[in-house]
């Protein structure tokens, strides 16, 4: 194993010391930077690409070789374990994913399978091994799953959705039917992360796209509940380094103090939060790791530059902040205007960590 | 001018006693029911529909004939400033709103005029009235306006966005610009606001539909400051009764401390937001408006009265609450489970207000 040359990533999870505040880009590997189009061009279609160890590694390195990020991450699809499971997953141009078999009764829960990590998964384990490989320590490699509410919507609506029609009618209706899903996904992700921290991913990140559109209640009943269990299910540990947890709930603002206490290391922050708020809130049970709204990489680099130093000083003085967009970045942006993000955060960073 | 014979409506929105909860529903004039849908096909497109101040209070009074509902709200479309103001509304089959000449520039905003409620928008003027007449003060009337950042957006875009990208751009680089844009809709929106209450609104809300997709210190800057000055610029009274403000942001939860300052007399909460904590939040300062998940609709009628009770139970003891969905109602509910909601709030509401 080689040595970690850039650690700041996970020491800043792990409120750490570091010199300055690391900064990766959710979607970081996508459709803004044309060598990335040019790979999945090659590939073919966007499963195909992510299926490929090889060609995931090369776009999962692409945006490494722009720009100074302190972090790569898994290029791959939350939509891996359905489709490892027999859901039949396709995409139709112009629509989102979709699957042939989606899942409404216990029946169809009951013939769910646990997919195996290194069985119908193994594509997913061989990418993370190629990426550590030839990543050869220069920074982190982040690992992920979406969060078990999030695949169920996919799995129950067959595909994406606006209302949730379907799933939320099986919350309200069926909520042991439901939590018959939920465990079974949550059995998945579990198994499917600690497949991933083996092969050799030093952090994970569970994305709840879909948790925010929840109540309260429910969210706590159907989405925190389960993400906690597979937090506490994790391997911690990794080449000698502990492996921090990201949990991420877009919308999840209100819910903040409930996901600080699930036992994980760090709260991905959509932009509808004041970081300076979310920091009080949370005080030292988890770093932070967010929040520029993504369409300000729409601006200019020099307002690019000032909003970055808004957030900056907004999460203020020392380690457990973790720069980052509060959602993906859109295919549209300029990478010009995502190396004067990368460089910005670099540069303003220094004197937080004096 | 008829006397009110049910203004439980309007008592709840200034914290006055009641016998039972309120209950009125965002969109209650909508597609899901089969005798809007057949005015609409009567009218031709939407904005006829929208544009024809009879046929405009023949789906405002449907719902109500059906359903025990504590208010009527007129029928009309957010877009209509932006249409009087000459931007060219048109509508394509399968896909949203678009505006033919989008704003962008100085002297697009320049050019721009302020609509006059009862020149161009005097077909609302004349919904207003005739509802008004019809309703035979059944139940109040509530007249509407989009926020001046959420009808900005349309403008900016050219319609429907995704991700914002041109009119997040223009609050990023030329904010100056934005607040020209900005201050004009806010003019135009008072005096429409307050063109409908001269015409008869009893109550008036602002749906600030997008204001949950910025930034907290943009929410304050470019939607929230121009809400607070409408707010301050409405006439308040109408047949020698006060008319209510209704404030809504859809996402706003983690802003409701501020909204409440902004002199307005309720809130509209979306679902993420607990209605008990919301209470505390706000005080004695504001009445609550709200707020089930419209997907609850979904659920079978047992499953709706449930969640109609927790809902009730969360919020409490006395008046200040009016029962709403927490976003629009979707055109695929079956009109009975609207039925089972509205008697659910009224039958089981009772007790909290002995």
């Amino acid at each position: 194993m080689s040595t970690l040359k850039n650690d700041r990533f996970l020491r800043a999870l792990l409120k750490q010391p570091v010199d300055r505040t690391p900064i990766w880009i959710m979607r970081q590997a996508g459709r803004y930077l044309p060598e990335y189009r040019a790979t999945r061009e090659k590939a073919g279609d966007f499963m195909s690409l992510c299926m490929n160890p090889e060609l995931a590694c090369e776009v999962t390195l692409q945006p490494l070789d722009r720009f100074d990020l302190d972090a790569a991450i898994l290029f791959s699809d939350i939509l891996t374990i359905p489709e490892a499971m027999g859901l039949g997953l396709y995409f139709e141009e112009g629509e989102g994913p979709k699957f042939k078999s989606p899942i409404r009764t216990a029946a169809d829960i009951k013939n769910l399978p646990v997919p195996d990590p290194e069985g119908e998964l193994k594509y997913v384990m061989d990418a993370v091994r190629t990426i550590k490989r030839e990543l050869n320590g220069r920074v982190p490699l982040i690992g992920f799953s979406g969060s078990p509410w999030t695949l169920a919507t996919y799995m129950i609506e067959g595909g994406s959705s606006k209302n949730f029609s379907q799933s939320k009618r099986m919350l309200f209706d069926e909520p042991e039917l439901a939590h018959q899903l939920l465990g079974k996904i949550a059995e998945s992700v579990t198994s499917y992360l600690n497949a991933q921290i083996a092969a050799g991913a030093q952090a994970v990140m569970i994305f709840d796209t879909w948790g925010g559109n929840l109540n309260p209640a429910m969210y706590q009943e159907f989405s925190l509940r389960y993400m906690r269990e597979i937090v506490a299910k994790l391997s911690r540990e990794n080449d000698g380094r502990t492996v921090p947890v990201i949990l991420y709930t877009k919308g999840g603002g209100l819910w903040l103090n409930d996901m600080a206490d699930t036992g994980c290391d760090a709260l991905g922050l959509d932009w509808s939060t004041d970081i300076h708020w979310a920091r009080q809130l949370v005080g030292d049970r988890v770093a932070l790791q967010g929040n520029m709204d993504p369409t300000t990489l729409y601006a200019s680099p020099a307002t690019i530059r000032e909003e970055a130093a808004k957030i900056l000083a907004a999460y203020g003085k020392g380690s457990g902040h973790v720069f980052n967009l509060g959602h993906g970045i859109t295919p549209d942006i300029d990478p010009e205007h995502v190396a004067a993000l990368v460089n910005a955060v670099h540069e303003l960073s220094e004197p937080y960590h004096q």
